[in-house]
């Protein structure tokens, strides 16, 4: 199965936050791109998340833990782990979670 | 755990292909460099992989069927699928593969 990205339909996960999505049987990769000053709320999920910065400046604290995100940055963030994040510039990142996120299949 | 993708030591998968990866609990994600030109024999591995394109121009061809992706195209490559590629530039890509490439590991 072959995707153009640009061609996923969008869905918001929090204000600012828009991701284009690709569920396969073992994972969902989201393409994010954030606009500048985005809050994404304290959150954790069961799924282990790795997030790469593709371009642009991302503040996220993991289980308190503040990490500063460059172009070029991946963090991993285990599962059920908590985590919150700011866009210090506008930023496009790549979302790896495994499994599944089967409740974005949902709202998306 | 945060990684600079470019300071991960590099490993070539096989020529003209240069990998830097990430080892999660359940996946790997390489990043890769590859020289124009450049041969993916045709191979398969029971780990499933995604495969999107950052920059430049790749010829894949999954289960007899070629696909040519372009930067911001990814493709889904099912467990134990064969694949091979060609390099119609040099390129970048990112490869998401599940469960974790432990033959990898030990390689890198």
């Amino acid at each position: 199965m072959q995707y153009i990205i640009s061609e996923i339909p969008v869905f918001e996960i929090v204000a600012g936050f828009s991701a284009r999505m690709i569920h396969t049987d073992h994972v969902t990769i989201a393409f994010v791109d954030v606009t500048e000053g985005a809050i994404l709320p304290e959150h954790s999920h069961f799924h282990e998340q790795v997030t790469t910065v593709l371009e642009g400046e991302f503040e996220i604290v993991v289980e308190g833990v503040p990490h500063r995100l460059l172009s070029g940055m991946s963090i991993v963030i285990p599962s059920h782990a908590k985590h919150s994040g700011r866009a210090i510039t506008a930023f496009r990142a790549m979302d790896v979670f495994q499994p599944v996120r089967e409740d974005y299949k949902i709202k998306g």
